[in-house]
């Protein structure tokens, strides 16, 4: 089976939806590879610009990330955070060092004027990633959860409070007023072959698919399952990879706010809120007894190991996404 | 003789003063010191604000600072700044991780609204300094010199240039809109004894002095040398102790730019510059013989060991000082 030859974009949140786009990269060129990665967890600590799921994106790619956690700095230090913490501030979110470094430079560029796309891109370059990583949009927007201790911001919910509160809401403060950035506008609309990475599909995904007119785009593209094209001009391939095992996320809260938000926490779950904007649904083989259900939404389900633990795993996934978008090539 | 019993300014840069106030701050309780710090060398690097004089001054007296340098953090990494290396702006002004703090902090409260006099206050309280550190002005004043390499704010002189262009000019940029800090104005007021440190007289002292009314402050309590009073409603005792020994700066560029600049780059040069508001003029014993001249500036010299290596060296030179404000006690 031939892979897919056209252009790539792959909408991602942090530390799962990197494990899939390190794959992507490593099978296709840069000018080939879009990654439209969250924003609506970006918060400011100590008055610094903190992009956690763009940073976990552009370092893993770097080569940089930490293996044992996914998201900051291998062999980082805390010092600043400690000197902080004599100041009296909250220190809650993990800041190391050179995690700062990016801060710093990051608010620095935005508070000349440059856009988020504009920082990321020259971030990306001083670091070497050459694939277009870019924000889901330059404009500001926030996930805040409404939970039984009030309404929290992404990261005092994900990080301060460790998940725990019970979730009835999420909003995306600012979506309905966002853009989606330049970059993220170009690849949705030539893009051949668009990639749900494995992330949570409310604090990850679901802060790219509010912004207006993405969801509608995805869908106005849509090809019937089984009918897949590649080529110019043709429909687009949308596939997705279920960020839920056996009905608990394979890393997060995932399965946790579904069901708190009266979701079925499993991948059938999941494809139903993608419903409409995906045409194929990678799943575990735990989970082919939904296959059938999946494929009722119109979603044509394929068992595939998806969870990545070695880089091999990850480039044999986005390899697999990649001949799935190639096997009309074949045909054709 | 006793020792001065009422309340003491001190006019201080970086190094060379941070050890003199240490000596003072060991001396005296901390309702009786106010120290004015130099912030003509403020600087703003990557969009952080950096007062390296007050920082000097307050990472002293909190035991922090590195002992080899007399600036910075004893036992300080640089992470981040190799961390900005790679994303290719200058870093030839050392930051080290838990420095940055300060700054990150510092730069945050700013931001907020708060005066320069109000975030050192908070820094100073976090960090356990209990004598009054106060910026010389909340009004930004920023030191330039005109050199053979062209113009050249302080730090790039005198840490990117290591102090190596030819000096022609010193400018002390907004100092003729600027406002003596709070504290520093209510100190001038109420001090009786008032202590040049042994800092830079052009870089360190000069942009406090240039403030307005603060020369003409010190000027009109002069009391004739000789006829020291300490009480309260008496005037007030001005002391100065020499940065310069044997021609040479104890260190850093002060003999250089006093000659440069057309000064003559001794003790005496630099009492010249002190003069109508120094009454007494500690000078190594090397400069005994430049002690007439500076007696013919109505300045009484004194030679003293202003040389401070030791704590115990900072502290015994502040004792004399605080003697000097003392005599006219035991006399009354």
């Amino acid at each position: 089976m031939g892979l897919f030859q056209g252009k790539v974009l792959a909408l991602a949140g942090g530390v799962g939806g990197a494990k899939l786009v390190l794959g992507l990269a490593r099978q296709l060129p840069p000018e080939r590879l879009t990654v439209a990665v969250n924003t609506g967890d970006d918060e400011c600590f100590h008055g610094l610009h903190v992009s956690p799921d763009l940073d976990t994106v552009v370092y893993t790619l770097a080569g940089m990330s930490n293996p044992e956690t996914g998201w900051g700095l291998a062999g980082e230090t805390f010092h600043a955070l400690e000197m902080l913490a004599r100041y009296q501030v909250d220190t809650w979110f993990n800041l190391g060092d050179r995690d700062l470094a990016t801060h710093i430079r990051r608010t620095q560029l935005l508070g000349e004027g440059a856009t988020l796309s504009q920082v990321t891109a020259e971030l990306c370059r001083c670091l070497g990633v050459a694939h277009r990583i870019v924000p889901m949009s330059d404009d500001p927007v926030r996930t805040f959860l409404a939970t039984e201790s009030g309404e929290l911001a992404m990261q005092d919910y994900f990080v301060r409070q460790r998940s725990e509160p019970a979730v009835n809401g999420v909003q995306y403060r600012g979506a309905a007023a966002a853009r989606p950035a330049p970059g993220f506008a170009a690849a949705l609309a030539d893009a051949g072959l668009v990639v749900l990475c494995p992330s949570n599909p409310f604090l990850s995904l679901g802060p790219i698919l509010a912004l207006p007119g993405v969801r509608e785009m995805l869908a106005a593209d849509s090809v019937a399952a089984g009918d897949v094209a590649g080529g110019a001009g043709a429909g687009r391939l949308r596939v997705a990879v279920s960020p839920l095992v056996g009905g608990a996320a394979v890393r997060g809260p995932a399965a946790k706010i579904m069901a708190e938000l009266g979701h079925e926490p499993t991948s059938l779950g999941v494809a139903r809120l993608y419903r409409g904007i995906c045409d194929r649904f990678l799943i575990d083989e735990r989970d082919e007894h939904l296959a059938p259900a999946i494929a009722d939404l119109g979603i044509r389900p394929l068992v595939a190991p998806i969870i990545m633990e070695t880089d091999e795993d990850k480039i044999a996934l986005a390899k697999l996404i990649l001949e799935l978008g190639g096997s009309d090539d074949d045909a054709g």
